[in-house]
This record gives C-alpha cells, sequence and structure tokens, in this order.
C-alpha cells in the first residue's frame, strides 16, 4: 500500500514541506531508509542522521525541520503521528476466521463465526468471546472468562477462569492472568492457603507483554483499566488497581492491594509495597521503590548508579559508617563550639 | 453450602458473639459484605470498616471485637481461621477424571483412572502420577518425573525430566521445573556449556505461583522443602536448598547453590548471591540484596525508598562524594586538634 | 559409556597423576563421589572436600593437585576441562526424528526429516528448519522464521514471525522471542501503540534460559550474536544489540536500543537504560543499574548488600540527611577558618 504524503499530511493536522503527490509504503529508521520509505525524528539523540537520509519523507518538528534535505511532515508530536502512519502502513495481519480442528471448545462457550481459534487452543465452559478476537496457538482460557472484541492473545498465553478482558487488547506469548494472589496466613501448622476468589477486569484498549502475571483478587477483583501498557515480565499482584492510561516498563512489580493511579508511567525494574496509594501523573524512574503512598503527581527516584567496581567499594564502605561520620561531625560541632565559647 | 457459626467456633477454635444459628456461605470484604458473608478483620488499616460492616459475621481478634456491631468470631489469629473456612466454603474445583482425548502419555507411564490429564497435556515416559493429579492444559512432564497424589499443576506448565513433585502442591501456570541451571565455563573458544545432570526435589504442600523459573541441579539436585510458598515469577537457580515453610514474595531470585533456612520470608524482588547460607527465620525486607552469608535469625534490609526526584539528584550527587566528606571531616579533626593544640 | 584417564588427559591436554587405565563413566561433587566417577575442583571453597574424596579422578590446578589423594587431570582451567568430559559423558538425549500426529506445519514451511517435532508443536507459513532441529512440545513458530541445524526449543517456547535462530542453540521452556517492543506514544487519547515491524537475530552457540522475553525491533531487528548466554528471566527489549560471547544471568533487563559489547558479564537482576551503549569485557555485579554509557571496559558496581534492619533504618535516614550532613561540615569549615583567621 502506498500513500500520498499530501493525503497524510492533510490525514494528521501536519505542515507538508516538499512535493504533495510523493507516496511512501514503508516505514524504516533515518539511517536505513530508502526510496519509498518514511522515516521520524523524536529524539534528538538522532537527530544526526537526518541530513543524509535516503527517506522519501520524515516526520518531525519544526525546529528540525530546517535541516531536513527531503520531504517532511511537520508535527508537533512527531512519535504519534509516526504511530498513527506506522499503524496504518503496517495494520495487524488479517484474521483467518474459524476454530482448529486441534482446538477445544468448552460447553457452553459463545465463539462467533468471526474469531479465529488456532491449533492447541483450550476454552472452558461457558466462555464468551466478542466478534473477531484472536487466540493465537496453545492459548487456555478458564471457565466463565470473557474476552471482548478485536482482542488478540498471542501464543500460549494462560487466562483462568472468572476473568474478563475488554475490547481491543493484545496480549503477548506467556502471559499469565488470574492465577491465584500470594495469599499465605501462617498458623502452628506452617503456611495456610488462602483461596483466591476473586476475578481479574481488565479494560479495553489495554497492551500486556509478555510472561507477565497478573492475579486474581483474593476476594475483590484485580483491576486495570482502559489504555493501560504494560511492558513484559510485569507482575500485578491480588486486588491491584491501575487507573487508565498508565504505562508500566518490564520486571516492575506492584504488591497487592495497591492502587495506582491514572497516566502513571513506571520505568523498568518498579518496586511497590503493598496497600499503597499512588497519585494520578506520578512517573517513577527505572529501579525505583516505593514504600509509602504517594500523594502528589510528580517525578521520583531512588535510582544510586554503578561506579566503578573499586570506587564504589570505597562509597558502599562509608555509607555503612554514615552513623559514625554523623557522630564525627557533632563532636566537631561541640568541641569548636566550646573552643569558640572559651575564647570569648 | 452454608454453615452454622456455632459449627465454625466449635471447629476453629473461637469464641463466637452473636446467635449461634446464623449461617454464612460466602466470604466478602467488610466493606462489600451483604447477608450470608463472612468478613475478617486482620489487617488493623480496615479496622474503619468494620462498624458499618453488613456482613453475617466478622472474623476478629479480642481487642477489635468491642467495635463489632454484628456476630463474631473471637480468635487469636483471625486470618488462619479465615483461610481454613474460606477453604470449606470455595474448595478447590472437583476434578473431571480420565486423560482427554488431545493428551498424550509416553510409554511406560503411570497415570491413575483418578487423574485428570487436560487436552493439550505430553507426559514423558516413565512419568509416574499419584492419585488424583489434575494437569492443566498443554502441560509437558519430561521422562522420568515424578508427582505425587493430589498435586494440581495448572495450564502451560513445563516441567522437565528427572523432576520430583511432591503431595498436595499447587503450581501455577506458565512455571517452568528443571530447565538447565546456568553453567558456563569460559575458555579460549568462548563459554562452554556445561551440563546439568542433578534433578529438581519439590517436598509436599508446596505452592508456586505463575512463570517462576526453578533450575535443575548441576550435579547433585535442586531442593525446595514441604511447605514451602513461591509467589510469581520467582527464580531459583541451580542447586538452591530452601528450607521447610519458607516464602518467598514475587520477582525474588536466588543464586546457584545458597542454602536458605526454614520458616525465611522474603519480600519482593530480592536478590540472594550464590553460595551463601540463610539461616533460619530470616526475613528479608522487599527488595533486599545478600552478598553474605546471614548467620543470625531476625530481619534485614537495604531499601533506599523514593524522593522527588530533584531531591533524589541531590542526594545521590551527595553520596558520590561521600569520600570527600569523609576526608573534609578529617581535615576538620586535624585543624581543630592542631589549633586547640596551638592554645594551650 | 567408560572412558579412560589416559585418553582424557591426551584429548584436554591435561597433565595425569595415577593410573592412566582408570575408568570414569559418570560426573560426580567431591563429597559424593564414588568409584567410577570423575570429580572436579575450580572453586576453592569445596577444597575441604579434597582429602577424603572417594573419585576415582579429579580435575584440578597444579596447586590443588598436591593434596588430592586419587588420580587427577591437572588443568589451567579445571572447570572448562570438566565442561568438555561432563559433555562426552551427557550428552543431549538423541532425537526421534519425525513430526508427531498433533503437530501442526503450515503451508510453504521447510522440516528436514531429521528434525524432531513434538505434540503440540505449531509452525506457521514458509518456516524454515534446519537440519536436527528439535522442538519440544507446545512450542509455537511464528510465519516465515528461520531455525537453523541442531537448534533445540524446550517445551511451550513461543517464537513470532520474522525471527532468525542460529545453530546450535538451546531455548528453554516458556521463553519468548519476538514479542512487539514496546512502542507507544504519548497522544491526547491517550497511548498509541507503534506497531513493531522489525525481527530478532540471533547468532549461533546462543544459549537462552526459560521465560525469556526478547522483543521484535520497531523498525530494525533485536540483535543478539553469537556465543550470548542468557540465564531464566532475561527481558531483552526492542533494538538491544548483545555482542558476541556475552553472558547475562537471571532477572536482568536491558532497555530499547541499548548496546552491549562483546564478551561482557553481568550478574543477577541487572538494570541497563535504554538508548546506551555498554563496551566490550564489561563486568557488571548483580544489582547494579547503569544509567550512563560505559565506554571503558572493567567492574561496575551499585549494590548495597542489607544489614540488620534496625541499623539500615538508622543508615536510610542519614542518607536522607545527607544534604544537611554536608552543609553542617560546611559550616563548620567556615567557622573554624574565621576562628582561626581571629587567632592570626
Amino acid at each position: 500500500m502506498a500513500i500520498r504524503l499530501a493525503e497524510l499530511a492533510v490525514r494528521y493536522g501536519c505542515e507538508l514541506h516538499g512535493d504533495p503527490d510523493l507516496e511512501v509504503s514503508a516505514v524504516a529508521t533515518l539511517g536505513e531508509a530508502t526510496e519509498g520509505c518514511i522515516a521520524f525524528l523524536a529524539n534528538p539523540g538522532y537527530q544526526k542522521f537526518l541530513a543524509d537520509t535516503r527517506a522519501t519523507a520524515v516526520i518531525l518538528n519544526a525546529a528540525a525541520a530546517e535541516s531536513c534535505n527531503v520531504a517532511c511532515l511537520v508535527a508537533e508530536n512527531p512519535y504519534a503521528v509516526y504511530a498513527s502512519i506506522a499503524t496504518e502502513l503496517y495494520p495487524p495481519p488479517a484474521l483467518r476466521p474459524g476454530v482448529h480442528k486441534l482446538a477445544i471448545v468448552g460447553e457452553g462457550a459463545s465463539v462467533p463465526d468471526s474469531c479465529e481459534l488456532s491449533p492447541g487452543v483450550v476454552i472452558g465452559r461457558n466462555v464468551q468471546l466478542g466478534e473477531r478476537v484472536y487466540l493465537g496457538p496453545n492459548c487456555v482460557i478458564g471457565d466463565d472468562s470473557v474476552i471482548a472484541h478485536d482482542t488478540r492473545l498471542m501464543a500460549n498465553v494462560s487466562v483462568y477462569q472468572d476473568v474478563h478482558i475488554g475490547a481491543r487488547c493484545n496480549i503477548h506469548a506467556g502471559t499469565v492472568i488470574g492465577s491465584d494472589g500470594f495469599g499465605i496466613a501462617q498458623s502452628a501448622q506452617g503456611w495456610l492457603k488462602v483461596p483466591q476468589i476473586g476475578g481479574v477486569r481488565i479494560g479495553d484498549d489495554v497492551e500486556i507483554g509478555a510472561t507477565c502475571t497478573i492475579d486474581r483478587g483474593a476476594i475483590d477483583s484485580t483491576e486495570i483499566a482502559a489504555g493501560v501498557k504494560l511492558d513484559n515480565q510485569v507482575h500485578i499482584a491480588h486486588n491491584v488497581q491501575i487507573g487508565a492510561h498508565s504505562a508500566i516498563a518490564g520486571q516492575t512489580g506492584i504488591s497487592g492491594s495497591s492502587r495506582i493511579g491514572e497516566r502513571c508511567v513506571m520505568g523498568g525494574q518498579v518496586a511497590i509495597s503493598g496497600h499503597l496509594t499512588i497519585a494520578d501523573d506520578v512517573f517513577l524512574m527505572g529501579r525505583s521503590i516505593v514504600t509509602k503512598s504517594i500523594n502528589q503527581s510528580g517525578t521520583y527516584s531512588s535510582v544510586l548508579s554503578v561506579e566503578e567496581a573499586g570506587k564504589w567499594r570505597k562509597l558502599a564502605a562509608r555509607f555503612k559508617r554514615l552513623e559514625s561520620m554523623a557522630a564525627r561531625i557533632k563532636a566537631l560541632e561541640v568541641k569548636l563550639k566550646s573552643s569558640m565559647d572559651g575564647e570569648n
């Protein structure tokens, strides 16, 4: 499929520099682009590739447009315009509707003809699928779960019973939704398992990466609101609530019953303790650890980045002696005061 | 199923306040409970919901009983009593014994009639299953492995060869048991793979969360003792030994050959280096990192929690200058001493 | 299979102490070895087991040979020699070539007769497999992907479309290769998904542990060079490049577009921010976090290890007051200077 620049400019509200009849049919990076490709410039670190790009057109902001020697679409948010154009050029693969002969559909399940159930799929009793749901090979859906229209599950996804997934979601391979929360009670006989009888509720337009784990609630449900985006290997414990349009990078873990606000952004490997509340619009730098509720939107961090190991070893040793450093400062203050008092 | 409060009080040794003939048939949170529900109060943070609860009965301790306006079961350990009552009200789903026509059973395998093998299950040669084992859809069990009675594996679990799993275990979806340990030897030709020929031994009553990885031993076996509970995404490296009744929260990693004592508790995202010994009854706060053996029971931490990013940046910069701060303190001490010596 | 010590000594260039006609047929640890076993000593922590070992022979270095009471193979790198001998004694299981009746092969796929496709395998259209490829139960391979000869995928591995995997690789259960990178663009309507159209290129002799996730590139490919070794639960984001013979321990995450050099070694739970460059031969201690490029080979760390919780709490509190400590030092310096100036 080829699209005229004029058409793209109109559709995405961009100012067009260059020949409106040029057509693009593929995306590429500035450095690798050839004729017929559209590239974009969003991260200033890649500006150095702009001057020599062989792209037919580049999506960029007004400031960068001056240094561009090929056609360009000038946008306030070049990355968002790129996302939209790339989605036009690379739509998800068309479904091949039907239930494969090696797929198993449980009693009472509702599977519209527009769905594609791949080989190895196993769906339980009374499962309800919306129109055009795609279930990749070896996906398993537990009894009474509901998946709304146009949602796609890639290979080997495990969904337990009583899980509701909204429309237009993408769920990547190996992810598990609805596993038991980590509910255990100490007793004289060791740990007692606490039955996890809540479900999981996932809103529309949610993206969930590969091998994530989203536990079912202990009594009420775990809830992920519309528009949330999770990267790979994210762990969401029981009864967590994640507000709409929050985005969470890889290997982050959120402990039980914590509530994350709307439009929060977390870097990778973040840890959030249980039973906390995080306000809307909180940005957590990667590897941050949160042990108390955060009531104010803003950016938070707890990162100490690497140093050469010898230098770090000294810093760590000093850190471990902070108490004695504080005591020495106190002693100096006392001595200096008495010395100066003595002078007067 | 409905149970009389009188019966519950006797069975779990609770003092009963209220009408012994009241019946409960469901659990609920204090806030959401309606008639026929039993709730519990264990975390003081939820005490505020007690006064207005519409639960038929609440499990709580003696101190909280005074503020309770409905029937209650007074227990020393309300959460453990709740776990037991909830297990009565919500037993695991009954098995549907049989081997599905899309399950594959290897030569020489022993599968009692009481087992349920779901579609897509593949079990290898000479596998031995105990009575009433449940294998969820698409579970794979390698040659010569043994799974004792009443153990349940949820969907898409991968068990390699020569793995022994005890009785009454629950293993959640996507978990891998018996993968090769990370054994590699440096050589002039690059890394050489070190064959991992040990197995895995898992005791009775072990719970393993979703997408955990438990590596097989390099020569001897990796061992997880009875009653251990692992949350999701826990990584157990080769030849680790975990003592009975230890509980480990999500995304924790334990490096090769380390030995964890009995009744240890770890928060999430803990890291333990290799070849260490951790004593019994050690509690590690979430995100702790352990690089030396711990010989004393007790609570340990290494957490620095988030601050607003601007404030944190200053703290991190100061931290990186701890050596110079120490030098300045030393200089002050010397100067002050020489100044005071000079006075005398 | 039994091998004479004389033969092993010649094959691996070791000096042999003891009877060259002794034979070994199994490996064991020093402590557990019995007749016919060969053991090794590489980690000095295990030297204490040497004197009493009942192994038929031990692989060790020249210094340790003096304390050895049984036959030994003296090597500069005992662990590498052990790896080679163990690989001879424990070769990977022989393939049982053929396509299982419950495996699905897509149109246009090329599957040599020497391959083993286990039950539940689903391979897409135009997939190309090399000779002797092993696909474990329930593996899924997307359209147009290529897997070179002698590579083995264990159970439940998910490979997406357009993924190239080299020869002699081992990929462990539950791993996902080619999932969409975490590409999202902020917009007034919430996050827009950025299509991830690049592939994944994996070199020869790569080992990938269990439940790893390796995302496909956004436009160009994610690349893992020959000889790289990844432990379990490693997360490789889109467009990352990992240089040849690097080794990365469990639960490490590498953010998008970062380039790792050759022969780098990372401990577990390391985090690397996006768009960085790490030089060749960089060693990162476990749990390190890297937020800037590293241009010099060497060892780097950012670990603060646990203390008893009460002591740690004081240290953390002091850390949070580093600014005020610095101010107090400054005040002391000023006061002392003015006091000493006053004296003159």
